[in-house]
């Protein structure tokens, strides 16, 4: 991935930039901040790539609609110009050989929105999957296998399986998309698995039910009792190691119902910038103090285990 | 309560600038600063105490062995003047009028640390707990009700519930004090009562083995889906609202294994103080912020309803 790196970053810092002047309407006389600035994103760039890297990064995209509002753009507009965003965090975890990154991009709470929004938003993310689709689309560029997690609706999750299937035997990296996705409707979702499974262990030895309520109440049989690991395996998320970072944008400081299982020791960085602002200098800011944390952390990890 | 914030107030600043003064040797030098200082306090007391309160308020206690090693005490002594601060965050939610206070002691990974320390946390709690049943302490002065939450081991279990027993008619405060505890446990635990439940109901109908086996299939059998509500029910803050603030001190974005099921929406606010140095100043901080995203977490939770 280093050879590739330099010409990627480059044409990152275009991107953005041209975003940045263009879209927003900053002039030239702030190019000498913009360059300083990449200048000293560069720095942090350098220093990162030879720091330890999160093997899993996990993103709370907020912020879309306000960043909407504050730029008088309508609301859906607010959720057309997330992409770039994506792009920028996407590369950089790329670029860094992050293997897992997760986006939380729609709740289930969020379906209690008005419903034209809720729509839009649909139709966009339909949009999206077909581009995962395309063959030169970033995915298949980077090798970026593609999965989601949450109850998506039928004509989604249709879409879905098919940019899952399209993208199975890509190996770069792996983007888990949380769709309809919420932490308690998963832990939820994972107990009900648990108890069938313990239900069919049960059912299928035959017993009758007398002796299966005996079993029932001998709460230490290790048949009987849901251990975490049977929660674990029937999370959304099996399969996947829990998230080093978990970065929420826009500076709210809650988790929103978003990976509450998976996120009990990582680290949480918050960034006050909202998610379309979110470029590449915020992604290296948070890894940077990542990796600041990063040897406290597995001490603390090493005594639980 | 409003009578008494004067006196309570009054000797709770006495009790931390005696401590720092005396304990940290602060000298006469610093009185101008400690002034200046309470003098804030009381400012921002006043404007806190007319805005919005938050109804339940959790703390994760961070940092005691952290403070030793900075004052250069013995680790065990940070655990030891932990009780200070927890009395000047329970003043101050007792006179705003918060109703729920749980705060975060001593978790289940805790027990992975040297057995030493792990039996001297323990006598700790349990003099603690013997110092609750005392007539004339701060939990009967205060009308506070003592609850514990987590896998307690036998001896401590014991005098919990006797603790626990001799506070129950008390109806100002709740304090709930984890021990023992994490919220992967705890979600495990609720996934096991939810679905020895379903046990119930399933094999208390005496249906044949076989017409189990097709319910448990039939997932959208009323009785048969383990729901949120299920595993709320079987929770150890069961009939506990959620808490409206958490507060983690030292630092750290973490939530270390506390409470991921009750603070998917609440207000998480990081204090850099370490527990034991965590004062009515930095409790009114919390507050003050908290009150600033009330009205936008307001809107949020209205949304989703």
């Amino acid at each position: 991935m280093g050879s590739l790196g330099g010409s990627l970053l480059s044409s990152l810092y275009a991107e953005t930039q041209g975003f940045e002047k263009g879209s927003l309407g900053l002039g030239l006389l702030s190019r000498l901040y913009a360059e300083t600035r990449d200048f000293l994103c560069k720095c942090i760039w350098n220093v990162v790539i030879f720091g330890p890297k999160p093997k899993h990064v996990a993103v709370i995209m907020d912020g879309n609609r306000r960043f909407a509002r504050k730029h008088h753009l309508k609301e859906v507009d607010g959720h057309k110009i997330v992409l770039l965003s994506l792009m920028s965090t996407l590369t950089c975890c790329y670029e860094m050989g992050v293997k897992y990154v997760t986006i939380c991009a729609f709740s289930i709470d969020n379906f209690k929105r008005r419903s034209d929004e809720v729509q839009f938003l649909m139709d966009l993310l339909y949009e999206k999957i077909e581009n995962i689709l395309k063959e030169e689309s970033i995915v298949n560029r980077y090798g970026i296998r593609v999965t989601f997690l949450g109850n998506l609706e039928p004509n989604i999750r249709e879409a879905a399986e098919r940019a899952m299937n399209a993208t199975a035997k890509n190996d770069n990296v792996v983007l888990s998309i949380c769709v309809a996705y919420s932490s308690t409707n998963e832990i939820t979702r994972a107990a009900q698995g648990a108890c069938t499974e313990r239900f069919k262990i049960r059912l299928g030895s035959n017993l009758t039910s007398g002796a299966i309520m005996e079993n029932v109440h001998k709460r230490d049989g290790e048949n009987n009792v849901i251990k975490v690991s049977d929660l674990e395996r029937h999370m959304f998320t099996a399969g996947c190691p829990e998230p080093d970072l978990l970065i929420r944008t826009s500076g709210e400081t809650r988790l929103s119902n978003y990976l509450l299982w998976q996120s009990s020791h990582c680290y949480l960085h918050i960034s006050n910038a909202l998610w379309p602002e979110f470029a590449l200098r915020h992604m290296l800011w948070a890894v940077l103090k990542y990796q600041r944390v990063k040897p406290y952390l597995e001490k603390k990890n090493k005594k639980m285990v």
